[in-house]
């Protein structure tokens, strides 16, 4: 287990999903109390506190959807709403967004990242799957519902599961660079689970197809929601016996093989060595940081 | 690490995801020696080995979308239809189902499990959830495109990530009752992990949710591919210091603890005891047998 808080992880509101299934209780919460928070776009504001900037359901688009994000401490509703502005294009994460996010203590970014990916999800998911008919908010943001009778499927937010792996051989880290990493930056190779596949097949699956190396031994390290737009990244460590590598330059620009003096000082956040460690944010940090303390 | 084989895990099928999108290269695997699944409905055909049931694409129908599963172990593609049948009513696990498939190699079953999952989501996936049109399929049945030039949105096969856990406290275990299980059967308690939390924050949260247990120092146990439809099974197990039960009664029938002879009992396959345990099937079972053994 990661003793360093994960980024994104560990929101101070209570979900309380048993509220959404109840529209009175809901109702109820929906009152002069709640609090909606305010976004820039899909975006974060900060308050003059440092923390996520929320307003009042009055200050709401009247003909938005609202979805339930949860209980604050002191037992107040907390929402966020569908902006009509965003339906069908949510922006790309910008500089300005990793600046804001940069700045909110931990449990506040989590909360925004949850936020994030559930009004994403409500704007990019309008209309049925199955019919094509369009669909409304339920359950407090936590489904959509097909509005077509004869079909009436229900909807629930996605969640990808992604692995994201450290690969060790005599010592030595497997690293890649993605082509629109920053330059000399080096990070966990990584890819999304696909159906019929376990977490250590698709660790497996995932070094071989982009480096070439046969991975074994896979271990759980930590896990984190990634809300770009809504991902379930988990980390892992993995064992490799050969450190021959042949790189899919379809997915990685590079994939090498770092000592741990390199890794320690790249962590150390000196960028003049052989690489540049992943940020803070992301779990690769962390899995970096299980790896030199273990 | 389970060393027992998780059901549905462990396909010899090779996914050779680089032939997805080379169009030429997977044209050129949909050839007279390429193998297509035999599917009643969406249930398996067993074959006079006791194995799957394969024809030849020419046993598809004619106006079938086509799945590429992957390659054999003597490099022949691999394929599943989405017949027409199929589309927009894919029927639900019955007993003859569990019957066939526990007649299969573990082998065979990931790989009728892994094709279940997709030609699932094909059958439930005809529009486009952000605006409405048309998809077709795309990348070996590994993609769907929106028709609408105007949005032209790419759509993944879905895997939902789902929590599953033993809960200890004391040296007893932490089991609930769903309301269509059979009787007497517990399991482990489990829940869908939401946008916005970590697997660790998604098992606390449903064991406090479902059973009002208080559960830490989560630690991960095993995975499994689920194809009902199309679920990531991450198995856990935490540890509680109160053992008071408050039930979630929209969720389970009831919650227990059970010492560690009840556990042993119900996994030796006595039905006689305190509880009958999960099959065999299911990533619950290996949980407790990795409970017992560690
Ligand atoms: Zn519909
Ligand atoms: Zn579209």
């Amino acid at each position: 287990m990661v003793e360093t808080t994960i980024a994104f992880a560990g929101s101070g509101l209570d979900r309380a999903d048993h509220v959404r299934s109840d529209p009175e209780q809901l109702a109820g919460l929906m009152n002069w109390r709640a609090r909606l928070l305010k976004l820039d776009g899909i975006d974060p504001v900060i308050a003059d506190d440092g923390g996520l900037a929320w307003g009042t359901l009055a200050d709401a688009d009247p003909t938005a959807e609202l979805v339930f994000l949860g209980l604050s401490e002191d037992g107040r509703g907390c929402f966020a709403e569908v902006n009509p502005g965003l339906i069908g294009s949510v922006a790309p994460p910008n500089p300005r967004l990793w600046q804001a996010m940069s700045m909110l203590p931990g449990a506040e970014l989590a909360t925004y990242g949850g936020a994030r990916s559930l009004v994403d999800w409500h704007a990019r998911h309008r209309f049925c799957a199955k019919c094509g008919s369009p669909t409304t908010l339920a359950k407090g943001g936590w489904q959509r519902n097909c509005t077509n009778e004869a079909c009436k499927a229900e909807h629930y937010p996605r969640v990808d599961p992604v692995t994201i792996m450290l690969v060790e051989c005599d010592g030595e880290l497997l690293l890649g660079r993605q082509p629109r990493f920053p330059p000399k930056r080096y990070s966990a190779l990584a890819g999304f689970v696909e159906p019929g596949e376990s977490i250590e097949e698709a660790v497996a699956r995932e070094v071989f197809e982009e480096a070439g190396v046969k991975a074994r031994d896979v271990i759980y390290v930590a896990s984190q929601p990634w809300p770009f737009p809504s991902s379930l990244m988990i980390g892992c460590c993995a064992v490799a016996d050969d450190k021959t590598i042949v790189i899919d330059k379809t997915e990685l620009d590079d994939a090498r093989w770092f000592t741990r003096a390199e890794v320690e000082q790249a962590m150390s956040g000196d960028e003049s060595g052989a690489f540049i460690a992943p940020p803070p944010f992301a779990v690769a940090h962390h899995l970096l940081k299980w790896w030199l303390q273990r």
